[in-house]
């Protein structure tokens, strides 16, 4: 594996975001992408007297999985919730120097109007310097733009997640046909794909909607959280969400990885967890590319 | 007015959101909301060289318009993109000083799955102590309860936005009637309202669309933003989305309040542009009680 580069490299700046993640999934030969998400309850006994343990503990998640995942994704809400913003903020200069060939996704959900999602945009891209930031489509494609406006950085719209409750609008049938998530999926793919930097989000508990989904967006990069705690069906959505070429997913585990041990072995237990669910996703056939 | 009470008591215990915001209605007699949207550079020149520019400027727009609105909404990306999360903490907790009758509402458009919303609504509740929060329904009802859990806290759901693009999803036609906006009025209204303290986002550049809401929604209140820099229209807006009792909405306005002058006079500004809307509000035959 390459060495730390600095900062002030980590995005090849004639690579747009779409380009860059290819070279991330080619770099990894991986689809996973590792999930960040601490709880202070759930971190091992280890690191519970640490000073900067939310950080501590990603530090070592992340050394024992380098090359292993395409993509990192910390959650925002666990970091702002337990008052560690600061331990989220050091968790991105870590991969940046770290794994700077890995995609930095900030799981955000953000959505405002245009003034507003604009500083939502500079928070993601300037102050946390992620590559990606999650958003939500409810407001309307201005409301993306901001965001898309970053044509070095990936904008992953929320399509049909996995929660037990997101048919209640996602699955609304329109009187023009299809479902709410059909149109969304639709949208992204075309009129709000102006800059060629959205991608969509799409839970492994629905391998049917993925399906739907992968046909109104044919070349659209897939983020699919909901393996592993969440119950989703791995091999469903390898057969609904890969494109032609085997790639086009990236496969979230958060709890499954990061919690394989609570011991002193946290972090070679993550790493082998991450192996093994990115062994698992590399033998489905359609892995390869046809 | 009353003095400062100590923020161990700012939250009447025996008293549920609604019964608050009731009581916030009729003790200010105004249904203005004052949005507090601090950015560096549209702040008054005398607080340039400020520490703490957007809690000294908040400050100072607070301890002017006490007494002039029902409620305050610090918007939170403001403060983010800053860096400058901590002036909106002690924002807060200003405001649970010094105007504890006002309903003060974080404007965060939040919303993620059961387990990752839980830490949202321990961010806006507990971190920040925010009266309510601001949330997107894309996902569905599940991850509206952890924020609607908080029995005493409000839960305020984007239903027809302010802005141009909002129609994109929002206005969709539904297979069984209606559009998308009505069926999450609808659902805010009945399903998702088990705890009786959800109120709706309606954009006052929709004034159609909000008598839609106020049909569906006959009770809720309604944040209605869009007023001044947006263009919305007042008596469009009150005509759609009084109640007959003539409460209801809490109209919001940021900019065309806390930018109503540039200079050192600014927070006096600030409180004449108040006094201005909120009797250009009261002044409509409606807010009469019918």
């Amino acid at each position: 594996l390459p060495e730390a580069v600095s900062t002030a490299c980590f995005l090849p700046m004639n690579l747009n975001f779409t380009e860059r993640l290819e070279r991330a999934w080619d770099w990894s030969g991986s689809l996973l992408c590792i999930g960040l998400d601490p709880q202070t309850e759930r971190l091992p006994d280890c690191l519970q007297g640490s000073e900067r343990p939310f950080f501590t503990f990603n530090k070592a998640i992340i050394e024992a999985t380098r090359g292993l995942a395409c993509a990192y994704k910390p959650q925002f809400a666990h970091y702002a919730a337990a008052g560690r913003l600061d331990e989220l903020e050091a968790t991105l200069q870590l991969l940046r120097e770290r794994v700077p060939e890995a995609i930095c996704i900030l799981d955000a959900k953000r959505g405002d109007i245009g003034s507003t999602a604009e500083r939502y945009a500079k928070e993601a891209f300037d102050i946390y310097g992620a590559d990606a930031v999650t958003v939500n489509p409810y407001m309307g494609g201005d409301t993306l733009q901001p965001f898309t406006n970053y044509g070095d950085r990936g904008v992953v719209v929320l399509c049909k997640t996995s929660n037990a409750g997101s048919g209640d609008l996602q699955n609304l049938a329109l009187e023009k046909g299809g479902q709410l998530f059909e149109e969304v999926a639709r949208l992204a793919a075309t009129d709000w794909n102006a800059n060629g930097n959205i991608a969509l989000v799409v839970g492994a508990t629905y391998p049917e909607e993925l399906a739907q989904v992968r046909k109104w967006a044919p070349q659209l990069p897939i983020l699919v959280p909901g393996i592993g705690a969440q119950g989703g069906d791995l091999e469903g959505t390898l057969r609904a969400g890969l494109r032609p070429d085997g790639k086009g997913l990236l496969i979230n585990s958060s709890r499954g990885i990061i919690y394989a041990s609570a011991g002193e072995d946290f972090a070679e237990a993550a790493a082998q967890a991450a192996r093994e669910l990115g062994e698992a996703i590399n033998r489905y056939p359609g892995r390869v590319q046809r």
